[in-house]
C-alpha cells in the first residue's frame, strides 16, 4: 500500500528499479484542460540524473508517454495513465557477489526484506529514485491546472549544501523567516533563475560556487553530502487545508518526507521560529496593498484577500489554512547512503564484513531534488484546492444567513441548481 | 470497521443496542447552512418503532443532541457530533439462560463471534437496528441540504409486503417501470401522502388494506414477512456520479444494502427490465419541456437540462451517472430473524436444541424502514454531488477550448481566483 | 474520480475505448506469491468478445503485460502494474456525421457530456466494455490468492436470458434459494462445465439451447436482450464483511453494479426471499458435517467452522459477515442499448431526428458478463479478508480474557512479538 | 474534512472550544483487550492545563466518558465512542467587543473566516487546544494496544525552550543523533522520570531550572516563547511504514505537524543529519545483541530482530520502514499568538487598532505538548502495525517459494484456513 497520494487529484504509481516501466494513474484531473507530453517532459529532464559532473553520469531517458485520459490535447477528465520505461531491466537472480550478501548500510534492503519477505534483485525496490518519476509527471499536470486557473507559482532552490547555508542562522535571525532579503528573494525568485546556477541550483553566485566545491570535495573522497532545499508556493488561494489532520501544514511535510532520503520539514519560520518570542513571531494583520498589474504575465496582477500579514513567520499558513500569503517550506535531504568508501557492517547472515560499493555514485542528490519538491507541493495544494472548490461551491448555493459571508455563486447540473441557486439568495437572507 | 460511508459528506457512527449512547460524526457539512435539532428529529420519530399495532411496542424515545459543528442554528463547516441516548442500557454478563446458549437463526450472534471472538450480551451488536440511528440523523442533515440548494425530493414507500404488490409484475409490465401510472405516481408521490397510509406506507388505500391484514396474520401466527421499499429522488442535477466503480447506482446499491436485513436492490427497470428488449428498454431523448412554476413550492419550478428522456426505464441513470431524470429504485427486506415460534436449531456448543424467543418481536420492518431508506438514499445523492461540485468549480476556471463547454464560474479564494478566470475566459478560447 | 476499487487490496484502472492501452495498478497483493502472465491471460481471454456466432465479431487480443511488482515469476509486495494495449486506437475528431449528432439513447454520451463538459469521440468512454479489462486482471490475481490460501473457489453462470431461466421461480420457489436442485448446483458447479454451454454458459443442456435460439431472435430482428448471472463463492473463511455500511453482501452489490449494463443485484434468497415466512426463511444452526478428502484436489478437504446453517437462504451472510457457507448472488444486465434498428431520439442539439447505428452489434452481453462478475467477486473477498487478517493477527498478540475465545498466533516483526504474545498467553487469562 | 486520521486504527474527531462536548470515534480498535475510562484519564490529565505556575491556570476537568465499543470492560471490535463535556460552552453572538472586531495575529481567527465564510464566536474553532482531546483519548487506547501486545513504550519530553537546549548542536554533533548521551538518554527515558521535571517536562536538572525561568520571564513581560519535543518510540517492530507515500517519517510527519502550533519536525539526525559525511551518517549492520531480561517488566526482554544498527542516524527507520531500533523525532512548536501585549494590527473590516488580549495565558505549550506527542505517535504506529498484521497474516498463508522467507503462520476463519496452509507447506516449497 502507500502507492496512492491525494484524495481529490489521486495519484497511483508503481515501478521500482529494474522492472519493464515505471508509472501512474492520476485520477481526478479536471476536464477541459489542454495537456501533451511537452507539458509534462520539462520537469522529468530536471530531474534526470547525468545533467553535469558533480551528479551521477547514468544517462536516462524518461519519455512520458500518455496512456489514457486526454483527446486532441484536451483532458477528458477520466483517468490520466502515464508510463516511462525502464531502459536498464537488468533483473539479477540473486547471487553470490558481494553486494548481495550485504544489505547496504542506510539503504532500505534490510528493512524490505523484513517487511516482505521477499529478497529482490532490486534491493528497496520501491524506494529507488526512479520511484519519482510517476509524482514528478503527476506534479506537472496538477503544476499546469494550478497555473491555468489560480497562477499558482512554485519554485524549489538549495538553501543549504552541509554546512554552506544560503541564509545562515544567526542570533538575530536564527530562522531566515526574519530576513527581509529572504522574504524578498522567495516573492521574485523563478524557475529560470535557479537553473541559471546549475549544477547546484543555487540562486546566488558565491554559495552556489562554494556549494559546488564542497559536493567536489566529497566525490573526490568517495563519500557524500546533504543538504537542504526550500520551497515558495506564491498566489496559493486563501482557505486551502482542512482543519484538524489535515491541515496544510501536515500535508506538505507528509509529501516532503515521503521524498526518498528526507530527513527533515519545517514550514515558515520553522525550528528557528521556535527560539522566537511570541511579539516577534505574530504576523499583525495589514490591509493588502493594491497590486500593480505586473510585466511578467497575468498571474502577477492578481488581486489579494483584503487583509494580508506584515511579517510572514506563518509561512502563508494559520491555523493550517492558507491566508494568500507566499507559503514557504524548507526540506533536508541526507547524505546519500551508497558512497565509493569501504564500509565495516554485516550480511544477511549476521555476519561481520566489508562492502565496497562499485562504479560512481551520486555525491549529493539535493540540486536533483528541486523538481522532485515543486511535484509534491503541486499535489498538496491541488488537493487542498479541489476540497475547498467542492465546500465553496456547495456553499454558494444556500440562503444567505446573517453570520455568513456569501460566496460566489456556482453551478451543479445546468439551469436547475442556478435558478434555486436565485431563490435563495432572494428568500433566504432573513431566515437566521 | 466499515463505520464510515461517504467520501466527501462522510459519516461515521457508533453505538450498539445496550451501550450509553448511539450517535455520528458528520464531517464536511456545508458550512452558514442553518441546522438545529427540528431539522433532525422528524426522521428520527418517523423511524422509531411503537408507531401502531402492527409495529413492535417499545418505545424508544431518540431525542437527538448536537453536539458540535453549529453555533447560533448555523452550521460550520466543522464535524457535526450527534448523540442519542439508549434508555436500555442493560448488559446482562453471558448467563445461561436459553437465549444466550443459542446463537439465533439468521441473527449475526454467530457470524459476530467468528468476527471478533468476543462474546457480547448485545449478540451482532452494531447489527442491530438502533445502529440505522445515525444514520437517519445524518441524512436528515443531508437532505437539508439537497432541498435548500437543489429542491431535491426524496421519498420512499412500501411497494411490497409478501406477495402483495403496490404494482404486480405482468406479462405486458415485467417492471413497473414501463407502467405509465408508476411513472406518474413518482412524480408526485410525497412523504405526507405516505404517512397518511401508516401503519404499512404503501400509499393505495385497497393495497394497503391487504398488507396490513397479512401483516397481522404473521403477528398472530408469531411469524413474520418481508417486502420491498421503493424510493424516488427528483430533481437531482445531472451529472452526478463517478464512473467505473462509483457508479450513482452502485452507490445506492451499496448504501439500501447496508442497511439490516436487506436482500436485494435494483434501479430503474431492475430484473424485470432483464427481459424486455432493447428497442423497448432504450430511453430515447426529447428536448425538456419547459415546466410551469408549481403550486407546491419553488423546487418543482426548477429548470432542467436541454434534453432528458421520453421513457425512464435507466431510472434517472446512465452510464453511472445520473441525466435529471427522476431516480428510482426498489430495496428488498427479508422476514425478521426474530420470530415467537419456537425454533429447531443449534448451541453454540454444536447440540441440538429448541429456542423459543420472548418478548413481542416486530412481523415485519419494511414501513419502519422508508425513512432509513431516504437517509441513505440522501448520503448518495449528496456525496456524488459535492464531487461533482468540486470538478464543475475546478473546471470553471480553466479557459475554454474548441471542444468544451463553458462551466458557469465559481470561485475560490476570492477575487483573486475571479480575476484569473476571467482573464481565462478572454484569452483562452483559441488556445486548442 | 471513481477508479479505485478496494481498502486493502486496491485496484485503480485507467483507460477508455480509443485511447492508447488500458491497464490497472494493484496496491496490496500479498509478497510471495508466485504470479506471472498466464495465470491472468485465461479470464482475459474468456471476457473477450468474437467467441461465438451470437456474440460480437470483433476480434480484440487483450494480452496482458507485467510492468511491476513481479521478479522471477514472484510478487514482490509492491503495486503491480498491468497493461493491454488497444489496437484499436481511432481517435475522430468530433465530426458531422450522423452517430456524432446524436446522444445514443441509454448510452452514456449524455450524462458524460453533462458531467465533464467536454465531448469525447468515445462518447461515454469509461463507460466501455473495454474498461472492464482492468478489473478482470486485477480480479484473476486476487483470485488466485484466494485459491492458494484459502482453496476459495467462485465460479459464475448465465441464469436467465430474458424470459428463460434456469431456475424460473414458482409459487412454492419464489426464491431458487429454496430449492434443493438449485444448492446442489452450486455445491459442484465448475467453470469448466459452464464453458461447455459456450456460447451461452447457462449450465443445462436445454435451457440453454432456448437461451441461445433467444439470442439469435434478436439478433436477427437488429434488437437485443437482457438476462441475469448467479455466482457462487465457496469455501470463503467466516468472518468477513464489515458492519453497518461494509456489510459483505454490501460490497459485492456495488462491485457487481458498477459493471457496465447492470440494473440489480440480489443476496441468498433475494427479492423472492421477501416473499417468504421468517419460519421458513431463517437457517437454522447445524453442527457441520465431516467432509471427507475430496478426489477433485485439496481445496475440497477443508474444515469448516464448527457450525454450519442447514438451509442457506442467507446466501452465506449474516449480518453482513460471512458464516462459512456458499456465498450466492445473482446480477441483472440490461439489454444492450445500441441497436441495428432506427431509433426516434433527440440531437445534442434538441432536435428530433432518427439515429441509425451502423456494424454488428452484440445483442446479448451476459455470457460475456460472466468472467467479469467472477473478477469482482474475487476482489470483494480479498479486500474483506484482508481487512479480517489484520483483525484476527492484531487480536492473536492481546492476552486471553474470561469473555474471549483465542485466534490462533501470528506475528509481525519477528521473535520480539512471539515472545510478548508467549507472555500475555501466560498471564492474561485471568485479567479480565 | 480532515477529522479522521488512520486507515486501520481510524480516529474521527469532533468539538470545538465552545460547543456542547468533544470527542472521538475509534474504528478498527483490536476486539478481545481489557479496557476501561481508567485506561484513557491519565493522559487525559497529564495534557491539562493549570498543572503548574508556568501554565494557564484554567482548570479543566476533562472526565473521558466510554460511550461505546466496550462491554464488561472488553473491547467487542465495534466503534469506540468517546466524549468529553466541554464545561465552558459560552457561545456569545458575535458582538462589538474589541477582541471580535479583530482577527488575533498568528492565529486562526482569519482564516477560518477566509474558508467557511462563517464568523463563529470560537473564532478558529477547530484549531482550539480542546481539540486535541480526541486525539490524546484514542493515542491512549492505541498505546494500550501496543503496550500489550508488543511491549511499545513511547516516551516524549522538552527537548528546548527558546534557546535553551537539552542537547545544544555542536559543530562536532550538529546533530544530537551522534551524540552518545542522547543515545543512551533514548534507550532509558520513561514517562515517571520526565514527570519529576514539572512543570517543564526536560528530564535533566539544570537545563530543566533554566528553562523554567527562561518560560517565567516571558510570562512576566506577557510575552511568549516557543520550543521543541523529542520523542522516542521503544520496542516498535521491524517491517512497519509503507513505501513510496506512506513512509514511516511521512506519517510521523504528518502526524505532528497536524498538532496545533507545530512548525518543524525531523526524524533522527534531521536537519543537523544534512551536514554531515555519508560515510558517518550511515548506519553500518551488526549483529543484535542477546538482551537480558530486564528488572522493569516484560517488555524489555523482548528478543530483538537479528540485525541491528550500530549508530541510528537513521532514527529507526530505512526506506521508510521501521528497523527494528528506537525511532526519535523532534517537534518544533512556536511560541503561542495570544500574548498579553498589546498589538498593532488591523480589523476585519481593514481598520489599523490595537488588540489588547485580556485575561492570563500560556506562555509556552511546548510541556503540555508531551502527551499530544506521544498519542499521535502512538496512533501512526498502531496503524502501520495493522497493515502489517494484515500483509505478514496474508503471506503467511502462501506456499514457501525459493525466494521467500516464511512468515509464522495465522489463521483467518479459523481451521479451513489453517489446514489449508498446511498443505501449501508441504506441497508449495517447489514451485518456483
Amino acid at each position: 500500500m502507500g502507492s496512492t497520494f491525494g484524495q481529490h487529484f489521486r495519484v497511483t504509481t508503481y515501478g521500482e528499479s529494474h522492472c519493464l516501466s515505471v508509472g501512474c494513474i492520476i485520477d481526478g484531473c479536471p476536464p477541459g484542460m489542454s495537456l501533451t507530453e511537452s507539458d509534462i517532459q520539462p520537469q522529468m529532464t530536471r530531474r534526470r540524473p547525468g545533467q553535469s559532473a558533480i551528479t551521477t553520469p547514468r544517462n536516462e531517458k524518461d519519455r512520458v508517454e500518455i496512456q489514457s485520459g486526454t483527446e486532441f490535447g484536451v483532458t477528458l477528465g477520466t483517468p490520466i495513465g502515464l508510463r516511462v520505461m525502464n531502459e536498464n531491466q537488468r533483473k539479477q537472480d540473486y547471487g553470490n557477489n558481494t553486494m548481495d550478501r550485504f544489505p547496504r548500510p542506510s539503504h532500505a534492503d534490510w528493512t524490505y526484506l523484513e517487511k516482505y519477505g521477499v529478497k529482490a534483485s532490486s534491493g528497496g525496490g520501491r524506494s529507488s529514485a526512479r520511484e519519482t518519476i510517476g509524482r514528478v509527471a503527476a506534479g506537472a499536470i496538477a503544476e499546469k491546472y494550478l497555473t491555468l486557473a489560480h497562477g499558482v507559482e512554485i519554485v524549489a532552490f538549495v538553501s543549504s549544501i552541509g554546512n554552506e547555508f544560503l541564509f545562515p542562522p544567526t542570533p538575530t535571525h536564527p530562522t531566515a523567516a526574519t530576513n527581509p532579503e529572504f522574504l524578498k528573494m522567495i516573492e521574485t525568485i523563478d524557475r529560470k533563475t535557479v537553473d541559471s546556477f546549475l549544477p547546484v541550483r543555487c540562486p546566488n553566485e558565491e554559495t552556489s560556487k562554494r556549494m559546488e566545491t564542497l559536493i567536489s570535495d566529497f566525490r573526490d573522497r568517495h563519500d557524500s553530502i546533504g543538504g537542504t532545499v526550500t520551497c515558495v508556493i506564491r498566489n496559493c488561494p486563501s482557505g486551502l487545508g482542512e482543519p484538524c489532520f489535515d491541515k496544510l501544514e501536515a500535508m506538505l511535510a507528509h509529501a516532503m518526507l515521503s521524498i526518498p532520503a528526507t530527513k527533515a520539514f519545517e514550514i515558515g519560520s520553522g525550528f528557528g521560529g521556535c527560539q522566537l518570542p511570541g511579539s516577534i513571531h505574530n504576523d499583525p494583520f495589514i490591509k493588502t496593498p493594491v497590486v500593480p498589474p505586473s510585466q511578467s504575465g497575468a498571474q502577477s496582477s492578481t488581486t489579494r484577500p483584503r487583509l494580508t500579514t506584515k511579517t510572514n513567520n506563518s509561512g502563508g499558513i494559520q491555523g493550517g489554512i492558507s491566508n494568500g500569503a507566499p507559503i514557504y517550506f524548507t526540506v533536508g535531504f541526507k547524505p546519500p547512503a551508497t558512497i565509493g568508501q569501504a564500509q565495516q557492517t554485516a550480511t544477511y547472515e549476521e555476519e561481520d564484513g566489508v562492502l565496497e560499493a562499485k562504479g560512481r555514485h551520486d555525491p549529493c542528490v539535493v540540486p536533483r531534488a528541486v523538481p522532485i519538491v515543486e511535484a509534491m507541493a503541486a499535489l498538496v495544494v491541488i488537493d487542498a484546492l479541489l476540497a475547498q472548490h467542492a465546500r465553496q461551491s456547495a456553499r454558494s448555493l444556500l440562503p444567505p444567513l446573517k453570520k455568513t459571508i456569501p460566496a460566489l455563486q456556482t453551478v451543479v447540473g445546468g439551469e436547475a441548481a442556478a435558478a434555486q441557486a436565485e431563490r435563495n439568495s432572494k428568500n433566504g437572507a432573513d431566515s437566521v
